[in-house]
């Protein structure tokens, strides 16, 4: 067999190891910092985003507030202080700190000393999760908060959150959810489960927010090995995942399913047997080589049954593992090799259109500092 | 609540991150390198102290030595060698070091190679403490060793040695011991008990060989924390703490007690039941990042029961244990923030007060290396 | 006693902590990479080689290739990819590499991409090993192999395989099997024995490929420490090392033995009781401070007793146990102190050729890649 030039290369492909140089993430959007429920009561949750080290915390109210996790005095990080009222206590000497990161107290004064405010994030509790805005505080608009309704609909969809740590650059994750192609090899016995996967070509589409990729797999014999035991009917399927990624904030609202084969599901006709799920992942940066994914995988069959929504998510989670192991491991020879760049081939052209989206994202944004930077 | 100045900030404070540039500790004077006990017999001590690799070790009339821990030859550290008469063989090739690092052995030869001593260090032994001399040797006189009497007063005081590693800058530990106000918070349940000493302010002065701060509370209800079940006495007390730090060596020699209140402790007058305590505490660079902590802690009532010191000194220690948590915290934070000054607040006064006489004490060594350098 | 200058320390003495600056290994030449019963049947054995990563397998012929263990696509290690006929399937996205690395197959099109082809490396297995050539593959001539002939004599010689890993610099090992001296001291309870061992001096000899040392300890009182219970006779003994250094491969073939005193060893003539040992013993560089050990101890007594030859060899090892723990803590010194030189002493003779041999070695492959890139 020898190497065949294949004509449907894109003349100019983006460089798919672009990560390796300039500005590594979007700073002005929405970004999922945590689900609600780590952020409970007095609870205050450290986490790091974005390579900042954030707190967030609840005032009275409820309202969830971020700080940076750094006590402007003496660098005691804030995460191990306490709650207090509508702020936080630096438990080495004492300072508070409200929502905005304003001083409010300093022990054995009136008032409080100059220069020990510190900074705080715009954030918002929408869709089930809580969103914070690393980037310039002007621009942040609610408005601009990706759309994750597929949380946001009880009694239609059952959904449980999740979470998982990447030793790997968020980049490498959301080439990875614009691929189909790896079902096959990395979730042969999970997600997967038919070699013609490989095989089927999708349809790459631009939109105002980001890319959709379209995958149809009509007509196969056997249901996916996640959903075995789960079968709300029997024979040959058609099968489907219609992936929006939104560049800012790397979010991706998947509609997928599987139907009784020909009942019309391409067609948008879905038969009451047909199981239909609509998935939730988000990628949020921790560091250049880190990444938080908050993910849910709602379902609109056997409502109302926690522990099947825990026993589907937990087999997609399976399946998030095997990506995991795959994409760290891509990751550390990524490092070793920072000059080498990646081969192109025929099916990367979904994760090079969502590759170029965000190229051009974050130009503009550098864009947009730097004009600000100047006047 | 608004920021109000606070106009008793001095006009102008010492940078107090300036442990991020420059030497990072003086090499002119004596450190505590050792407890005796952990030199005794043939033992080798290997120790890292001002970045140096240290081996101690004891001639056979008992006189402690200390050598850089590598051989002249392939770099084998002595610390795995073997103690041989009044010297130390490297057990790869087998060359022996005496007490001033001079090679007196080479096998299969008479005499030895040129070029194969290697560097001692002057030491000494008082006051409890093994002391090293890491600079210029011309200069290691033995006067000039801090004075620790309290650990060498046998029958009026009981103590025993305790030694902790900190991952954290020697600096952030002497800030540490130089301010009060940080016992209400991080020592809430030991050495504090209440919240009144973050608002008592201390006394500040400067002596000739360091910074004196003193601290008075009087009239306070309840003893302290890690003093109960062990109190010689009832009802109220005046309590205090009155540090002497000495630059060179980074030894604090601190008076503190508790006695009955209003019985005339503040005019220097001790009821028999006054708890008179005298701690010993030093800190001793390992790198610029991690330190050793030599400390003991003397009273002077309930003698001569083992078992009671072992109790008290727990207690203190658990206290320790509190100030490595947050210290070692706050080594994190500055590591990813080098460049971020600290903010200046009401009590640092005395902390500020220690850096600049270490900031002044490195100022005159660096200018004492330079003058020889050009002789 | 006071230094004493020695007279024959060489007027240049090679300058050993050389491997501290410049090119770290030769590539021109062959490495052992794996011992055959590594890669048996399916197996993919990944390994990293002179600062390559790579995985070696056979095809279906039985023949070992090696390939660079990266993807040319995304970068995915072919190491958790899966052995499919001839060749390797990345399990990423399906590319298939066969033993040249050429890119055979990419799922859901008529031929491959292009650049998608991937480094191969020249192999051969001989005389128990599989080697590797890392350098220009244009050199690669299989009559360059090292002869590791005491592998390959079944019913002469019985042995078996062993493997250890060093976090230490290949020439720190070269170093010590070019050293007998440390005998005395590092292995004073298994391979030493006896304190005369460090004052014989070895004869060191330079030929063709290397460096030849010998070394004979005539009429000792007692067997060695790692023969004890072995003994095929009683009385004094007659004893001796003889080792070739190959620079090219790091190849050390050692001719060692025990016999009675007094019989005619130094002469070449053995008595049947004589205990006769052909060592082989391979330094291949896993990256500049880490690297693997390949060896085999043969002898030619109690043959056809795999038990014996397990117990024997495993006293060996033993004593190279003893030198890892002394390399690997002087690598860590080394590593703190790039700048200083070592001494030189009366015993560096047979390292210092051994040095002088590699370091020639290097700069002639340094001209050879010098003159190759200005063609």
């Amino acid at each position: 067999m020898t190497n065949t030039l294949i004509n449907n290369v894109p003349k100019n492909p983006v460089n798919c190891n672009d990560h390796l140089s300039g500005n590594p993430f979007l700073l002005n959007c929405w970004y999922v910092g945590a689900w609600p429920h780590e952020v409970q009561g007095d609870a205050i949750l450290a986490r790091q985003l974005l390579s900042k080290r954030v707190i967030f915390f609840r005032d009275t109210a409820g309202k969830v507030n971020a700080l940076e996790d750094r006590c402007s005095h003496r660098f005691a990080p804030l995460s191990i202080g306490r709650h207090t009222g509508d702020g936080v206590r630096c438990m080495y000497h004492g300072l508070v700190f409200n929502g905005k990161g304003t001083c409010v107290e300093e022990p054995g004064v009136k008032g409080v000393s100059r220069g020990t405010d510190i900074k705080s994030y715009p954030t918002a509790e929408k869709d089930g999760f809580i969103w914070i805005w690393p980037g310039d505080p002007e621009l942040a608009d609610e408005a601009l908060i990706p759309d994750c309704k597929f949380q946001n609909q009880p009694g239609k969809w059952d959904w449980e959150p999740r979470y998982r740590y990447f030793n790997a650059d968020y980049r490498l994750i959301l080439d990875n959810l614009l691929d189909f192609s790896h079902l096959t090899f990395v979730h042969e016995n999970t997600l997967g489960g038919s070699s013609k996967i490989a095989n089927i070509k999708p349809k790459t589409e631009s939109y105002d927010k980001g890319v959709r990729i379209t995958r149809w797999y009509l007509d196969e014999e056997k249901i996916a090995p996640y959903l075995r035991g789960f079968e709300t009917f029997e024979g040959r399927i058609d099968r489907w995942n219609i992936y929006d990624m939104e560049t800012k904030g790397n979010v991706f609202n998947m509609d997928s399913g599987t139907a009784p084969a020909g009942t019309g599901a391409p067609e948008g006709k879905f038969v009451p047997e047909a199981m239909l799920f609509h998935a939730t992942q988000i990628v949020t940066p921790e560091t250049e080589t880190t990444s938080h994914f908050f993910w849910s995988y709602a379902h609109n069959f056997n409502l109302g049954n926690p522990e099947f929504t825990t026993m589907l998510t937990d087999r997609i989670a399976e399946g998030f593992e095997e990506d995991k192991e795959m994409i760290e491991a891509q990751q550390v020879i990524i490092n070793e090799n920072p000059d080498t760049p990646f081969a192109y081939i025929h099916f990367d052209r979904g994760l090079s259109a969502g590759r170029k989206a965000l190229a051009k994202a974050l130009e503009e944004e550098a864009e947009y500092f730097k004009t600000k930077a100047n006047q």
